[in-house]
């Protein structure tokens, strides 16, 4: 039996992305964004929701540009932190005691301790309610090389990422690996020829 | 120090979105869509990409409404299934052995299994390239008596789901809980202030 919980934000997983900005100033800002995802593959693009409210939102209209860079799973309090101040009030990495680096690529800083970043052009944005959707091209990606296997490749378990769970108010690791994409399937792909 | 990946569509978690559609003739189709998440808050809205070449796109440009069904661990082998085939060519739910319930608010068909739903109707559609995003307004959420804990409410531990790594092309369950949100900062904001 299904109960109905009425029309609210509830899913599993949203994603705990740091999105990195610059103010008018050049201050470089943090805010902790779960409202967005990767949305097309070519040109590859990540989309991300901010409210008018937030500091980081006049960034994104003034510079066109942010980075998203995702946390490993020690740096639960830092990306906690991210969400809960604004960067009009205070500067988040001095106090984060982490490094904005500056992206060659966008007019965006990123988290430099982080393992994993994605720089974005702003290419579209689309205005949805109390959220305003931000839809970055996807110029970069910077991978830690500690979290790189053996081939070369990025991994799962060595970047040890974390989700959101809006429903619990919760942080969750990346847990067991379950299976194989385009493949766990393929029984029932048999199945239905 | 960090390595340049290129522009790929890499983030850690993306979702596993089942999206549920009816086509012209009434045929339930079930998608698996990983780009995707909550779009808004007010009102509440989750965004789906799909491919103008998939069955599922035909069917929310007639029917402008989706499901999301939110399958748990023991899914896995239907969820990556629903990714491989097209609902073109065979009734995938009738492959997988899972019922597609129709919705009461929403013309678009559930998994009935599955633990979590989400009824969207269609509110924007916007272009972005190889895939096109279609925000959709979440009607209601119903979830599965057994997934609520003793307060009635949500438990991602009770849920137990699971996401997708597209760099590992591999599917992860939700693991360990790390913190609680606006809780586990809030050390730093006291330090910040």
């Amino acid at each position: 039996m299904k109960t109905s919980l009425g029309a609210k934000t509830l899913a599993y997983p949203t994603p705990v992305f740091i999105v990195g900005t610059y103010d008018a100033q050049g201050k470089p800002n943090a805010m902790a964004v779960a409202w967005g995802g990767i949305c097309c593959s070519k040109p590859p693009c990540l989309a991300i929701s901010v409210r008018k409210a937030t500091y980081t939102y006049g960034n994104l209209v003034e510079r066109r540009a942010f980075t998203v860079s995702i946390p490993s799973q020690e740096h639960v309090v830092a990306a906690d932190y991210f969400g809960i101040v604004s960067g009009r009030d205070v500067d988040k990495f001095a106090v984060a005691g982490l490094t904005p680096v500056r992206s060659d690529l966008v007019d965006a800083p990123y988290v430099g301790e982080f393992p994993l970043v994605l720089e974005c052009k702003v290419v579209h944005v689309h205005e949805l309610g109390l959220h305003t959707l931000f839809a970055g091209e996807i110029l970069d990606v910077k991978a830690e090389d500690a979290c790189l296997d053996a081939e070369g490749r990025l991994s799962a378990e060595l970047v040890r990422p974390f989700s959101w769970a809006p429903a619990d108010n919760a942080y969750y690791a990346l847990g067991e690996k379950l299976g194989r994409g385009f493949s766990a399937g393929k029984a029932l792909e048999t199945k239905g020829a």
